[in-house]
């Protein structure tokens, strides 16, 4: 399958390497709205205008959009789709209902197909939210996050007056997990879920104390949680601070029984070096199951919850029922 | 959707009382090889002898064998697949391949759907080693099974002369899933992955050495593991050896990035009271599936790995796209 990229930041480059590792996949191009000539790719794929992106109709199979989910995808994920079919890790949880119905509409009216949301949450811890509860109906699942940098929450410190860069881990509570692991289904808090560490490098002579404090009480960011602020130097921050890991996990807890006398705990949990490259991992995986499902004919707007998990695989249904069943 | 039951044992009242759990469904029958007038049901379902199973072809929508593997689902499914939309929970991972062939010969000819091996492993394990290795393809994957109770070697040691009852755990060794887990890769002997602990309640008067003996030289079943024997009394193993308890996890260490830079850890666990009812719930959950896909034209064998997570669900694709992705 030929693939191509839209979009060419850390997820443009992770699907890049990716596509290394999955020899049934060709990377034909890759397109940015920079000049093509500033940008140089790890592999030496070529590199076009996103303005020419039509000129390529018929030579991409699919078209993995790496953009923000903020801006971008809500418009570029429908209008490529009205052409192309496509990937996209859109993320705003909030959202999904609206741009499902945009990218839908635009595809369904081309003949192409669309996979959204790709990515581990969205994404695989989604997967996981929908086979446990689906075969624990009468259970309570939890979602954490972590330990890991939140770009969302990162970017938030950095436009605090004073500061010059800043990152920020989101940390479950241990003993909040491990209560649900136990299967006690506790009741919790934001506050009792994650606690929130910063680590800031501040302007010279800039008032620390005051930065601190705008930090601890930021509305929806910070003030719902307990936070540690810690202020380091650049040289620091450039050392210990540069990757960005993440993780986290889904626990479902469940009775069966006729008087509900058996518990079962299902947890699904990933611990990630770099959250970009784990996400671009998962868009070409995706992005094959698309590719098969529109040679069987399907169009229209797909989610991660639509997708058979031999799609995704290079292996044949012989091989699968033969050696991963 | 209406379902069946066909054998009831410990599965088939698994599933009697997983149904009782989804409000969707509706159990019709259980059928049963033994007098019908013999067996009562947990809920009041009524029983019908095996034999009378197709006077009931247009009042089943799906029907849920609960044979064992060994002799009964072998040949109960293909049968049963000539006349009915069915699902069992194979778990001869090596002869999944013929039973699949058999399976799908008789669902297709006859315009029906089929699924087999639905339960944990084969089963939900299936569909953690699939998606992970698609993700992540330059990796490894561990399968670690407990701490459980295994049927088929705690069968084995009630075999042996001067046993009266048995039971086996199979344990995971912790040194090894930490090493896995820490993305460390070993490669793990048979011996170094798990231990076996047998409690065995031995004839009065039973020479206890040659039972020990014979126990941890048996081929296939224990000489390849460190297996301790606990001798205790027929009190103790109905007060603390009656459940049937199980688990494991699955776990994809995998590398990203074009000088494999980064590492990922991709673990799915599962920690089960009673092993028999989670498979069962499993089955039901399935069994949606197959109704479903069966409506949509759908015909033949299929497996898991087949079933796209949104089949599974009660829920409306809407609701997942606002709830659960």
């Amino acid at each position: 399958m030929k693939l191509a990229i839209y979009g060419y930041g850390n997820l443009g480059r992770g699907v890049e390497c990716a596509v290394t590792q999955n020899p049934d996949a060709e990377l034909t191009a890759v397109f940015t709205r920079r000049d093509p000539e500033s940008v140089k790719t790890l592999t030496g794929v070529p590199v076009y205008s996103a303005e020419s992106i039509l000129d390529f109709k018929d030579k991409i199979d699919v078209l993995i959009i790496c953009g923000g989910s903020a801006t971008d995808l809500p418009k570029m994920t429908p209008y490529l789709a009205a052409h192309f079919n496509v990937v996209d890790s859109f993320d705003t949880h909030a959202k999904i209902p609206s741009h499902f119905e945009n990218v839908n509409k635009a595809a369904l009216e081309n003949g192409n197909i669309a996979l959204i949301s790709a990515g581990w949450d969205p994404g695989m811890f989604s997967i996981a939210r929908v086979y446990a509860s689906s075969i624990l109906p009468d259970g309570k699942d939890y979602t954490f996050w972590g330990r890991g940098v939140s770009q969302g929450h990162s970017d938030a410190v950095r436009r605090i007056d004073g500061v010059i860069d800043a990152r920020q881990y989101t940390v479950p509570v241990p003993e909040a997990v491990d209560a649900v692991r136990q299967g006690l289904c506790p009741e919790l808090t934001t506050r009792q879920k994650h606690t929130r560490e910063c680590f800031v490098v501040a302007e010279e002579g800039a008032d620390k104390q005051r930065i601190e404090n705008e930090i601890k009480t930021m509305p929806n960011y910070f003030s719902d949680y307990d936070t540690t602020v810690t202020f380091i130097s650049a040289e620091e921050m450039k050392e210990k601070h540069s990757a960005l890991p993440h993780g986290g996990s889904v626990i479902r807890t469940g009775k069966t029984g006729l008087s509900k006398e058996n518990s079962h705990v299902i947890e699904y949990s990933l611990k990630l070096d770099s959250n970009p490259q784990f996400t671009s991992s998962a868009l070409v995986a995706f992005a094959r199951a698309i590719f098969r499902m529109r040679a069987r004919g399907e169009t229209g707007c797909k989610t991660v919850l639509d997708i058979a998990p031999a799609d995704l695989s290079p292996l044949s249904g012989d091989q699968l029922r033969a050696h991963m069943l």
